[in-house]
């Protein structure tokens, strides 16, 4: 076990805040700063207050501003007037969640969903006839996937597009109640179209699911045979206009079949260039990850608007004066307020830093660059483990912000409780947290079967329990941690092998690979098992396996995290980078210590200088709070929260200046504690003084 | 160590869901359903989608309509049309959350907070004088205590209140901007009086904060001197105005000063019943404990409603077919909706019982049964401690649910959202959640004091890390416990050992005990410090002396349900409520798991059983799930959610009947992969018999 202490710490590290914030804005740093740059203008932003029917009519317009600015066409084809830029094109969309989640999202269904979808599951027919409207918004679109009766699970989607050979058309049809499309952005009001998924039936035989481009609405409402109702108002994003379709009978000529990965021939007859209906159904989905991508990014960018807020003034409100009579506490002096924003703080980073990467592999595969099935396979698990993450932290981190700023923290006006309310839903579409850790999960159970299709379940199950040195579990990183760390270590041994990068990577790693393996272990033979037992044994397991999962994905935002603080090169930056990189890591393994217990990774001593040195970490990086959120980027035109602008730092000065006069004057009242402990002084002055008359008598006597 | 079974098990057993109901509506049942019925009228909902204008001018309306309907006035005294019942009155007043909880929190501000301001701390010709006035509500009114600069420090708010002899008038005065009076409900629009927190100054003394009553509004507008702010859009709660105050030297007759607990004589000197400012600040402020009762109160009633909508909607939900090739999952079939609805059920028995306990020690202060010194400090340490775990929890238990219902459960109607949204803010107002988690700590650091007030506290510091048998250390729970833990007991031993209430009692107790004890230690002298070396080393443990009083409040919790277990009568209602008050404490205790490994009050081996015998519970469990949150008592009148009604049975039925239908029909197209599997296993065949007739060839040859 190395106990090389990595980096060179610097005495008084400070933070080059300018080129950690370039770091920050990573390989689309012009684009991000484009984006920003427009999320700053009146024009984008959100209103509060409007009603439903205002809020969604300034939206829809603020989408003809976006294509005025030319601020969402960089995914398109660039003989379209687009410039094949992906991973640009989504580090541009996110940024626009700080002007306003609702534009953010609906931009997302025009051009993210309904307009990629065409893109991507249609062929160049269907780019030339549609796609320009698609970008100048000239047809609004909704895209019609989830139904009320199936959100998660999209292969079970009810409604049917049966192909009729007499007419040449798909007959759309929605069979029962339940398979309405439920949830469309553009649906409630704006959409004229939609690309619709449903069964495509043929000959007699169900392909699955297929996309379908669909005209809905004209200027009279909707078409013939097309029916719907607005969902109305919801917890957040009222901005959109979500809403339920359905079709009774509805036709569209064959070619409105997005037919790149499946078509029909006018006689009726199927033809798919990929065999498998499985990898099929697949492959059209994973054309759509990137919603997922830019949900990743977005989340991280709300999160750094809400930190840069409460930690301002966090460093500027005061309460309480405990260390002396005069001076309040600046409340980020409190180790509370500390371990609720700092470790936030951290996460943020870490969901930063691993977003960035997210978003290269993305840009490899959409570009050509590496678009392979490995490479799809390995963006969409990718894609799957941090999504959840990040989407559940920035609610996390929006609520913990609101709550450190107290009651102001609860006024519209300081931003905290929109951008939660939006955020919300980004937990459970474009794929529920819980379903993609279970994917995620079912990748790693497969990754692992795979590598060891050859041996012995039991053999395996054994080797997991107890930890093995072994070449092919090492390639999961399980290592024999135990037998080092169970010694009498002295605390500061204890912090050097804390803070140790390998220590960190060893432990985050070591959980994952060693549930997957038990897990695997227990569910091996699985398969052979009647349908019912198999599902039953998964099941009892699947709150462990999805707690894998979700380790998984921390171990990735922890080795994104440890890359770029690799890549710093200003030695103060990386010293506090480092700190906040350990703080992360360590967190995560406080969080699940017990685990580490049991499982003999940390001994019991070791384990309780965790949260002393956590402590020492938080007290270390609390100078730099400041920094780490200023180099975020954002200015006061995106933070657009009152209490952030200084104006909590005046009224503490102006109260300070006041009590100061006071006290300078001859006006200020005496406190009637003072006045009560001066009289006891007093009181016990008069009776010593007696006292000593008294003995002064007696001796006299 | 005793290994008994406490609990008679019963084979299947099942819960008298009335009776249970019974037992949850607790002492005040009576007033609990009158409230109820009220709360189920149309003229209380809360109407979505009004705008703040609209939605302020119903909730007012809706005050009058409480008045109409005698709601609300059941803690005034009997003289006035009151029936001096407190602890009714609170039972009743939080039901109204269920309504609408701006129509809760505005009674709150009029009678719970003003109302009450006057009749706790004025004398009786302050009743006779304006309590008429405001139960009827001619007199709406604002309760002004917290500023901009000082929330939770009130002891150190700006506001003035100086005695000008000459003219007998107190002159209310703010003398910098952070000593506005802020986040005052009906300061917005509706009050025209107020209750204003001021440092009392006469003769040139500061009393200390005292409350004055002062005319601020007529239907001009506001009176001469008085100024303020409507705090606009809040991130919930927007029946309410809130806004702020300010007085520019606004004078009010001396007899305005509610003078209880303080007076002054025309000719300006000070009296009062309570010597020490310090005590009678705190006196004062303990007589509005009943604002933190009542929010406990209805964050619990508020985690009712959502959880009888989530486990509804999760008892017909489908999705998924991984058992069955036809018949999709259950959701509350899943292991994982399971783990994240059921303990949350246990946890709001938890704090619905605690809650009841909570409800009569406040009746037993407020009706003069027993209202000493310390039995209001009792109240108030109780208070401080359940308002934090049951208004975190409440908004831990609406986004859950709402997650656990996916997009639906972010619509609107289906109720979580604005629940959610309202709740927010209950965790920081009336005591922000972590200040009052302090006070309780430093309760039980000056009870632990008082305790060992002639130990020397090195030696106590010892006998904590050592966990030595100890008289004086049992009376705190303490116990040596890991003796008999490290046995290396079987599964079926361990399960016995962790569902034995004393094993839950001890280790949730010891918890506490041992880090009271711990902090103590390391306290110990701190007094006799520097002020600011004394704030710094109460610092350095605050997160830590914070997560003690937290685990205190549980604590009192999980004894509050064991007594009500203890209660029940019907043995199988018994039987289950058993399981779930094992599963809250196990949940705890899995949450803590790490510290009672590092402190070895549980050992490795028997760690690693929990997880698993917490999975059995929730299986166990599960069949009652809709009994345990039906017997919340909430009808359709209450939850007011559309997936609540039943409606997705009634979608599934259908669609499982369309689909058998279609099955049994020749309609049914194929399914493509049938149709691949078919020909792979004809194709199978056809080598099977090539093979065959080769090998016969062969054979014959």
């Amino acid at each position: 076990m190395s106990q090389e202490i990595p980096t060179a710490e610097v005495a008084d590290p400070r933070i080059d805040v300018a080129a950690l914030g370039e770091q920050l804005l990573g390989r689309w740093a012009k684009t991000r700063r484009t984006a920003r740059e427009l999320s700053a203008r009146p024009e984008a932003h959100r209103i509060e207050g409007l009603s439903l029917e205002e809020h969604r009519a300034r939206v829809f317009d603020q989408l003809g501003y976006l294509v005025e600015q030319k601020a969402v066409h960089r995914a398109f084809p660039e003989r379209l007037g687009g410039s094949d830029n992906h991973g640009g094109n989504i580090a541009g969309f996110e940024e626009l969640v700080v002007a306003d989640p609702s534009l953010q999202i609906k931009a997302g269904v025009q051009w993210g969903l309904f307009g990629s979808a065409v893109l991507h599951l249609g062929t160049r027919e269907h780019h030339d006839k549609w796609l320009p409207g698609i970008m100048s918004l000239d047809i609004p679109g909704a895209f019609a996937m989830t139904e009320i009766g199936h959100g998660s699970d999209v292969a079970a989607i009810g409604t049917t597009a049966t192909y009729d050979p007499d007419t040449e058309e798909f007959v759309l049809h929605t069979p029962f109640r339940a398979a309405w499309k439920e949830f469309l952005g553009n649906a409630g009001v704006h959409g004229t179209a939609a690309v619709v998924f449903a069964q495509l039936i043929t000959r007699g035989v169900n392909h699955g699911v297929h996309a379908f481009y669909v005209p809905i609405r004209d200027a009279d409402g909707f078409l013939p045979g097309v029916g719907g109702e607005d969902d109305g108002l919801k917890g957040g994003l009222n901005g959109i206009d979500n809403g339920r379709l359905h079709f009774d009978r509805v036709r569209i000529p064959r070619t409105n079949l997005l037919n790149r990965y499946g078509d029909v021939a006018v006689d009726g007859t199927y033809s798919s260039p990929i065999e498998s209906p499985g990898r099929r159904f697949f492959t059209m989905l994973g054309t759509l990850v990137q919603g997922r991508v830019s949900l990743d990014g977005a989340a991280t960018a709300a999160s750094k608007v809400a930190l840069q807020i409460a930690v301002t003034y966090a460093n500027q409100r005061r309460q309480f004066n405990a260390s002396s009579d005069t001076d309040e506490e600046v409340l980020l002096d409190y180790q509370r307020h500390q371990r609720r924003l700092l470790p936030r703080i951290a996460t943020t980073y870490a969901m930063s830093f691993a977003h960035e990467e997210l978003l290269e592999t993305f840009d490899q595969v959409f570009s050509g660059e590496r678009d392979t099935d490995e490479a799809r396979q390995d963006l969409e698990t990718l894609a799957a483990a941090l999504k959840p993450l990040s989407t559940w932290n920035a609610l996390d981190i929006l609520q913990e912000c609101r709550e450190a700023c107290g009651g102001a923290g609860f006024i519209t006006k300081n931003r905290f409780t929109s951008l939660r309310q939006d955020l919300d839903v980004y937990v459970t579409f474009e794929g529920d947290n819980n379903v993609l850790l279970q994917l995620v999960a079912k990748r790693l159970l497969a990754d692992y079967a795979e590598e060891f299709r050859k041996l012995d379940a039991g053999v395996l199950a054994r080797y997991a329990a107890r930890q093995a040195e072994d070449v092919a579990l090492n390639r999961w990183g399980l290592r024999q941690l135990a037998q080092s760390w169970t010694d009498a270590g002295s605390e500061k041994r204890s912090a050097n092998f804390l803070k140790d990068p390998q220590t960190q990577r060893d432990l985050l790693a070591d959980r994952v690979s060693t549930m997957v393996a038990e897990v695997a272990g227990e569910l091996k033979g699985a398969a052979k098992r009647p349908q019912a037992e198999a599902a039953a044994l998964f099941n009892h397991h699947q709150d462990r396996i999805i707690a894998a999962a979700r380790a998984h994905g921390e171990l990735l935002q922890w080795e994104a995290f440890t890359r770029q603080v690799d890549a710093v090169e200003d030695a103060g930056t990386k010293s506090v980078l480092t700190w906040l990189r350990d703080l992360f890591g360590l967190c995560l393994i406080e969080r699940d210590l017990d685990w580490h217990l049991m499982n003999g990774r940390l001994s019991g001593q070791r384990a309780r200088t965790l949260g002393p040195y956590i402590n020492r970490l938080l007290a270390r990086l609390r100078p730099h709070a400041q920094d780490l959120v200023d180099a975020f980027g954002y200015g006061p035109e995106h933070l657009r929260a009152e209490i952030a602008t200084g104006i909590e730092a005046e009224r503490q000065d102006e109260a300070r200046a006041y009590y100061r006069r006071l006290r300078a004057s001859a006006e200020a009242p005496v406190d009637e504690k003072v006045l009560i402990a001066r009289r006891r002084a007093s009181e016990k002055a008069r009776l010593k003084e007696r006292g000593s008359k008294a003995r002064v008598g007696r001796s006299g006597a």
